[in-house]
């Protein structure tokens, strides 16, 4: 009997607050580029009352991933936490309007956090520099994972900047045991080079024992394995099934089954580069679930990351399922 | 001596929450296309639970015409009223973020309302169905006038929509009595043919009275004046010193001194019509304070509606005084 759900992500619940800049601002202000920098409220006050006029959009990476998706046609769920605040009901109405399920419960109205944002400042080149206060996104505990959602998908998508919090650690290998007793496949996302400095050991553990697919890019799987990039994704591909590397337009490797594909993309112009490798893991993942090639996978996972790269904002404006039959693929 | 504000708007603080759907949406869930109309905190409660994920950036009718005059170097002020929720903060900052002078008063955060939005729903022709939720913005009153903020802008700029509550209608003719003995001049934008339905006689009576300058839509004017188009701009410019009038893709009519001059627009395909009527108001402001001819003036409105028509939302993406000047303007 098939599951109900394809796909569930656990992840951060965060708004999107996109604004531009130019480099000199991220310099004054001590933003590293092209990176994601955890900060607490008192920084996100300030940089916020510094930065200009901004959108907000739902966000968090494996939320993208999700909603990307569902816009695909994919059964998915997502497990996240937000505060009964504006911001909580927007990310949870945008999750839900998609046809994700959504229940995790909501951090009461009187905690003192709130529901997380990032603050992304785009850079004239595409470039996003994300500032993330997490609130109340790290009272995720195992809790909130529920059984019965946990053996109803075929696949969970993990994103690791949950590991920036012990709870939401416990709340992995949690979801992950569940899963996978009920006969399911976990999917990983390294996220961010610095989220793999911080936390490598646990990470190559749970890679190891308990993850089937592994996603990454060139600057994550160097940071994970050591060595140059192919090196780096030879050592991967030993330690887990199925390892992804997204490399830029450069385009992504597959490595499976002792082989390595590499996969070509093609050149877009990039207005904001957020969200890439979350769409990227998307059209990837949509590939897989209809029991598509590895390469095929690849070349989804692809034609997705450059949707969401030509405009502002981290989840897809075009119709993806349109996009994708335009392309044979 | 100069004054030290060009243009103080005073309207609405609305943040817009929108999202694409079709036609059929609209019509199952009872909204009429192309129009704003006021709702509940029920009806807003329950169409924004129908409709798909969306993108939240600041709005308000008289706020995005400010907002596009800080874009073009003009000096400006806003009155509005938020709350102290996450959702007036947004607004607070993406206002103040663009230089514009704005401390009306919040209203407490215990308060039962929130701050206003508006639900739009943007159909693939373009066309944008709007949905408000006033809530605190409707309890602006003549006590949040500043005397020294009216006594110290050239212009003031009145958004129609005010006229819905009668504590803003209040704050309103203060405002004009404040702005005018100090020697300002007074513009009101009539916003809305069913707005003007609804005040009809109290619009014809300030205008008549106060106004120095009128803007509105082929719409706005013939539910206003009566008659065929050109009947009505006749009969409004009878009324009020200069009389500016958008047509769409025919361009607009400036009305002034017993002439009437046609000024062309370019052809632009339209992504979302949100801001159409308020950017050129902006365009027109600016080009007003800085001592242009009327037709350049119209010109400039033109440019800056064609730039905000072309993607999503009701403030300026595109460097509106690079465009001006790429124009010759």
């Amino acid at each position: 009997m098939s599951k109900k759900y394809q796909v569930v992500g656990i992840g951060n619940a965060i708004v999107d607050v996109l604004a531009k800049c130019d480099d000199a601002f991220l310099a004054d202000n001590g933003v590293d580029k092209g990176v994601m920098q955890l900060i607490d409220t008192a920084r996100a006050t300030e940089l916020y009352s510094k930065m200009g006029a901004a959108t907000e959009i739902s966000g968090g990476s494996a939320a993208n991933t999700i909603a990307g998706l569902s816009a695909l046609g994919v059964k998915t769920g997502m497990v996240a936490k937000v505060k009964d605040d504006q911001l909580g009901r927007v990310f949870a109405h945008d999750i839900t309007a998609q046809g994700t399920h959504f229940d995790t419960p909501m951090i009461a109205a009187d905690h003192s956090d709130e529901t997380a944002r990032c603050l992304v400042l785009v850079s004239p080149d595409g470039e996003r520099s994300m500032n993330t206060y997490l609130g109340v996104s790290t009272l995720l505990t195992d809790a909130d994972i529920d059984p019965d959602l946990m053996a109803d998908t075929d696949w969970i998508y993990l994103e690791g900047y949950l590991f920036d919090s012990p709870d939401n650690q416990a709340a992995f290998v949690h979801a992950v045991e569940l899963t996978k007793a009920a006969g399911g496949k976990a999917a990983l996302t390294l996220s961010d080079p610095f989220c793999v400095d911080r936390h490598r050991d646990a990470f190559r553990e749970l890679t190891t024992n308990h993850i089937d697919l592994l996603f990454c890019n060139e600057h994550e799987v160097v940071a994970m394995y050591g060595g140059t990039l192919q090196e780096a994704i030879a050592t991967g591909a030993n330690e887990v099934e199925t390892l992804v590397c997204t490399a830029g337009a450069d385009g992504a490797y597959v490595a499976h089954g002792g082989q390595v594909i590499h996969v070509e993309t093609e050149a877009t112009s990039v207005i904001d580069a957020t969200g890439a490798g979350d769409l990227f893991a998307a059209g990837f993942l949509a590939g897989l679930v209809q029991g598509k090639s590895l390469d095929v996978c690849g070349k989804m996972g692809c034609v997705a990351a450059a949707e969401v790269i030509s405009h502002m904002g981290a989840r897809p404006e075009a119709d993806l399922k349109k996009l994708f039959a335009a392309k044979g693929l």
